[in-house]
């Protein structure tokens, strides 16, 4: 199923995606909440006359750096034995559609495509073997990531946390195997970033065994989980899209921060 | 005025503490929140009754990092230049009196003796001379650190996010010239830090305009602003307590997790 959230006539929903040509989508409304047992109320709405909003609303999303080996060397660093998180966050999380707003702190902003993982209930020290158990569903990330204060500063809290640094969706895929996808990045039409979800050098069952060996993780909270080669920059005025086999594309627009 | 959170009865309210007394203090209960205007309700239960809860739950605790030029030394870390941040989730939050739990991916926990800022009102790129006007208040915290995942990891995410890692209180004191404060911090009733908060490398006016520059602060948001030298390890059993001038004592026991 997919999932996702939408304001119409002011309210805020969750609703599943219908249909199979991208012009004729629907949202069957759900009762309730995706976070716990739900129905689906039958009422639809057109996709086209809706609000996309960022799928989930996380708590916290913690982004895994480094952990697809190509990648890593393209900006001369080392591939890490062992994966390592930052945070990205909520103020900077927006959704499909939104406006990317380059901030005046930094000359060189980057996209970098990621699969983002949703977590669907509360948990710690989850054992690898019930991982898939704690996972609501995917969805598209762009970790956009103010690169030239990323080389001058420690720690990443201003390079990949400012306002709009988080696009997530369009919606959270729920019946998906993550093991395999094609994972792409096009920047006004063109090809940037290309991989597959199987070169993560740390399969995402590994990336939630170590952050929840720290810290709970609650319903909503999103795991990045990495970019593939070929990032760069992104200017005002261009039109940045990840797409993600079997989720969909999430589209921002660049402008300057107001 | 200091407000502190707490729970009775199990309803959850904001109170001025009144009284000079440590044993004898009174909570006035507060209408509504503290970030809007408010009234005090005249209704009056005394300190000792009452459950300390952190006197904020954050949406955010930005945390900056070498701060004070004599810790950044005793790492063996450079004093630097520009100031630099990262996050500490809402999930690793407590309160006065709270545990903290001694997680078993680290052997070798450590205190730091933080002043924390407590944001009051919803702003974004503030003006050095704004600064004072989204500051609610002042209070007491440690930046509890799992000094070897910290030097293992390139980011900190796990250090310094794991659950119990921010405790924070005892209350925010509202008025208060933050500029030249003793902080003090024991364990088990030994001082092992103590220094004054006019050896930040970059006072708080600082902080507060760098970090809004790149994003959105919310009413409730914490911001460390760094410990003075002297940090060392807790053990299990271990009582740990900061103490600032003008707001009072934060103390928790270290036990192991379960």
């Amino acid at each position: 199923m997919r999932i996702a959230r939408f304001s119409i006539d002011g309210n805020v929903a969750f609703g599943a995606v219908e249909g199979d040509k991208p012009d004729e989508l629907v949202l069957d409304i759900i009762k309730g909440i995706p976070f716990a047992d739900f129905e689906l109320s039958g009422t639809k709405v057109p996709l086209s006359k809706v609000r996309l909003l960022p799928p989930v609303l996380p708590n916290k999303v913690v982004a895994f750096g480094r952990n697809y080996a190509e990648h890593a060397r393209e900006l001369g660093n080392e591939v890490p034995e062992a994966p390592f998180a930052f945070f990205k966050p909520s103020t900077s999380v927006i959704g499909p559609g939104d406006e990317i707003a380059y901030p005046s702190f930094t000359q060189e902003l980057h996209y970098e495509a990621e699969l983002a993982v949703v977590i669907g209930r509360l948990c710690r020290e989850v054992p690898r073997e019930r991982v898939k158990d704690v996972i609501l569903g995917y969805t598209c990330a762009n970790d956009v990531t103010a690169r030239d204060v990323q080389r001058r500063e420690k720690q990443w809290a201003r390079a990949k946390g400012f306002d709009t640094a988080c696009p997530l969706g369009p919606w959270v895929e729920t019946d998906l195997d993550p093991g395999d996808l094609t994972i792409q990045l096009t920047v006004n039409g063109q090809q940037r970033q290309l991989g597959r979800t199987s070169e993560m050098i740390h399969p995402i069952e590994d990336l939630i065994v170590n952050i929840s060996e720290a810290m709970t993780l609650l319903p909503g909270d999103v795991i990045l989980t990495g970019t593939p080669t070929g990032v760069g920059p992104l200017n005002v005025g261009d039109e940045v899209a990840v797409s993600i086999e079997g989720i969909g594309t999430l589209t921002n627009k660049v402008i300057k921060r107001g």
